[in-house]
């Protein structure tokens, strides 16, 4: 069987660092097949990272997943291997790869990575993607045991992030923009579950509070539903409700950058 | 032989879908290679993806070309499976593969995606192209008949984009701006071979006209025939006539966006 | 073994001419793997295409690598193969290798790419990388000898960008910012070792002259040595001084644009 090596970075496409962890990888691995989960998370941003991971780790097969994302590169983080299911995790343990590892399964077991016979060499503090990441998962593809990378750290000791808010109270959901994409659609921390929860079906109308400012949006299977132009909640591919404008951008329109708090209640 | 799936679309690179996309194919048809045609389609934007792919599809391997381009996701367009020469065209019945189709010797056979076995399941209605185009995509370079797929729609029943225009009438041809690359060259919908109709030849100088501006601009080779800072038009790589300006960006300093008129003729 | 080939090139992600190249090489070398080293090179940008190639090579397995940046495509600039090291580098011979040829072990030998039967015909004069530089690169992957290329160029006459300028002199050294990554980290043409052959340490604090600005910073093995959003200087992960800014965009704050003329002393 073909192994399977993804990477999630914030190393952006202007340079060629993405390049060289492929290329490190394809030397210790030529065989592996190498997805790129996405290389613009925004620099530095833990918690976005997390989110891309986590959402789409379900579509990839089992296999090494690569996450770098750390503004705390070159410190005294440690790096981290994490078996959850049948997949192996690689990078800090920064909690970026802790939504990832829950979807998963959970952690099983985890190694500091710390046996530098399986990195690069010399490895610069700065780059650990291609100097640690990229050789210990060529390693791993190979057929390394996670057990040789280094001593066992005990999965509750792991960094976890913490999740989005989502809170069900008074006969209402709370929670907070998780992401914004390239539509403008807005992605909530509300599971469509919990919404559900609440009584509302797909063809209800419902009462949306973004701070003070209080709006009535049709709930639908789809942003399609609606005419072009007009507002619309729906579940996403993610099971998250959204909030979009079909053929429209919702989150210039309503002015929600991630992290706004947001309430749904089932009726306007 | 290596199987070749390749995938053109409109999500952008800065989430996880395209990934999502080459996860789900990578675990169906392990052994496909996959081509990233473009993510980078302006949203929504049909026509241009249908120009990307049409230009694009002759220097692709025979295989199995997924288009996922369409304002209207998740309300009741059908999406297809259409043969052309050796190739299965993939994606909504909504005119984004019928250039690419006629590029490829015309549709022969075509398909509704209708059989829910080869699509993951469930079916995000806002997100096909993970869980039907993909999947599908898989099954067929796995040698599933595409027949497998759906109930045949009559070729002459699918949705064709109307083509740029381009007119030959009183001594000179008149079309528009297709697209605007990256170097600021503009492409126009009129075919190298409709300008040579009129008696133009490589070294001669066109009568331009920009709606209302008239300019002269020689007609050569390639742009790298005039002066840097200087205008030409040339034969692009497509086989279409294109404006540039050697070193510098042509669609910025004529204005000129994808749909303006442009007209030619054999002299100034 | 899997044969390897690499694309670098400025043409951008917003079009097919990427996949054009890699449809071509799929179909010559369908068992080759290939690396997109990097395709947002600023358009025509040499210098700063054959850095990124100089500096990701080292990474990179032995194989076939593609260069194609070049303001004076289409014009009479010849295409050429180098053999460098158990590589062979294609592309115009316009300096864009010469960095990375150097840091492959140099020169071995050059042929002019002449032949014709190797290419695909007809060869637009503006789309080199998909015409001429992909197909060779497919049957080099194959098996085809350099010497089928083309006649020989003497290495000597292969044209050489100037190295980024970097000067020891009165106890400081001299150099110029060569890029800006994505976290506005900025590269200097200054080697860590000429800084500790003045005797600098790590843990130093160094004099920084950006024009006339001086400026106190310390000398550190990452940029996380210091506080979040202050500066510091470090050896970065291709061996060169490097400004930055903890979790901050230096080349912002400090208004360095590439080329900028920097000095760094062992005292502030």
């Amino acid at each position: 069987m073909t192994p399977v090596i993804t990477l999630l970075t914030d190393y952006g496409l202007e340079d060629g660092y993405v390049a060289a962890c492929h290329g490190v990888i394809a030397g210790i691995a030529p065989h592996a097949r190498v997805i790129d989960v996405c290389h613009l998370v925004p620099s530095g941003d833990v918690r976005r990272g997390a989110a891309i991971l986590a959402q789409t780790i379900p579509y990839l097969p089992e296999g090494v997943h690569i996450g770098a994302v750390d503004p705390g590169t070159g410190g005294a983080r440690r790096s981290v291997a994490v078996e959850a299911g049948g997949r192996v995790f690689i990078g800090p343990d920064n909690g970026l790869l802790s939504w990832a590892v829950r979807a998963s399964g959970g952690a099983r077991a985890a190694y500091a990575l710390s046996n530098e016979e399986h990195f690069l060499r010399p490895v610069s503090p700065t780059f650990p993607g291609r100097d640690v990441f990229s050789p210990v998962a060529g390693r791993l593809a190979g057929g390394l045991d996670p057990t040789e990378l280094g001593p066992r750290v005990p999965v509750e000791r792991l960094v976890s992030l913490p999740e989005p808010t989502s809170l069900l109270r008074d006969g209402s959901v709370e929670g907070e923009v998780v992401s914004v994409d390239r539509y403008g659609n807005t992605q909530l921390s509300i599971a469509a579950g919990d919404l559900h929860a609440l009584g509302v079906q797909v063809g209800d109308t419902l009462g949306v509070w973004l701070g003070r400012r209080q709006l009535a949006m049709p709930y639908r299977a789809t942003f399609a539903a609606v005419p072009p132009g007009e507002l619309v909640a729906f579940a996403d591919a993610a099971g998250l409700i959204a909030i979009a404008i079909n053929s429209g951008d919702a989150a210039q329109r309503l002015g929600l950058p991630p992290g706004a708090h947001v309430r749904l209640s089932p009726t306007p």
